[in-house]
């Protein structure tokens, strides 16, 4: 069962590692984010947290980040910049509250992850993406990548997170 | 690179089993919860991530669910009640403000991690623990389990989520 255990996760890993390989034209097809052409990382559901955060406001979300094993080396090791090959991914779900915790708790106190909202992966490739820090982005909704106005945000927005590689996310330990 | 990793992860999960295994004694000792005699599983912090959530009111925090394998395969598949032999793990943080993230965002909304707060696991053992629901409870704070008191509230809190086999949190997919 081990063996099958091990032999299962490096599958995931190497269709993971080919899913993100880029398109030798460049271009995006329907399945690749736009500009970056970046497809959804198989078996990133399985990879480990990286840290939790909650988005109030317009986003009104509660999110993790999780990180493929080069980017959970580079957190613990806190090695900057992020080697390539590292990937990160942003899952978010609705931020609603739980009547079932709430009634445990005897007050309204308790938010957990509603419906899946979209998911987000950075992608280190100091070459490729040397334009936009070294990263390249995408977002998903419903498996479906986001139009090219999302994506032309995603970069300035993560400008004042130079310092730590345009990462805003810390590991939490 | 692969074959070490696979190593250590081996490893990894067999010092988790071995770390979890009762006591012949049923006694606790410094390292492990009282009334159930649990101690830290060896590498629970690469575990996948069931969920996150947050808690306000007293606990003020943000927290992630992570489950062994056993745990992980069982909430994709909706196995209820769990095998014996999943554990469930509940990190949490304090819950703070990320000046830098509402710097970015223009408004104050977003929330981080911060420094942990207490680590808590259910581990279920249909015999061992058959009179608290299958369920034994364990909460550490800076490594250390929190008394008997606190251990003494576990099962009775649980006792509404009696439906999902004790367990209040659902996989986020």
């Amino acid at each position: 069962m081990k063996r099958i255990g091990f032999l299962l996760f490096a599958v995931a890993t190497l269709a993971g590692i080919v899913a993100y390989m880029p398109h030798a034209s460049g271009q995006s097809d329907g399945d690749s984010s736009p500009i970056y052409g970046i497809k959804i990382p198989a078996g990133y559901r399985h990879w480990e947290l990286i840290s939790v955060a909650h988005e109030a406001g317009d986003f009104d979300d509660l999110r993790a980040m999780l990180g493929n094993p080069i980017a959970m080396t580079a957190f613990r090791n806190g090695t900057l910049p992020f080697p390539d090959g590292t990937i990160i991914a942003r899952l978010a779900w609705k931020y609603v509250p739980s009547a079932e915790n709430n009634k445990v708790f005897g007050r309204d106190q308790s938010f957990i992850a509603g419906p899946a909202t979209n998911v987000q992966f950075m992608v280190k490739d100091s070459k490729k993406y040397a334009a936009t820090g070294g990263w390249g982005y995408a977002e998903f909704i419903d498996g479906k990548p986001a139009d090219e106005a999302v994506h032309k945000t995603c970069f300035p927005c993560h400008i004042p997170a130079k310092d730590h590689d345009y990462v805003f996310t810390h590991y939490a330990r």
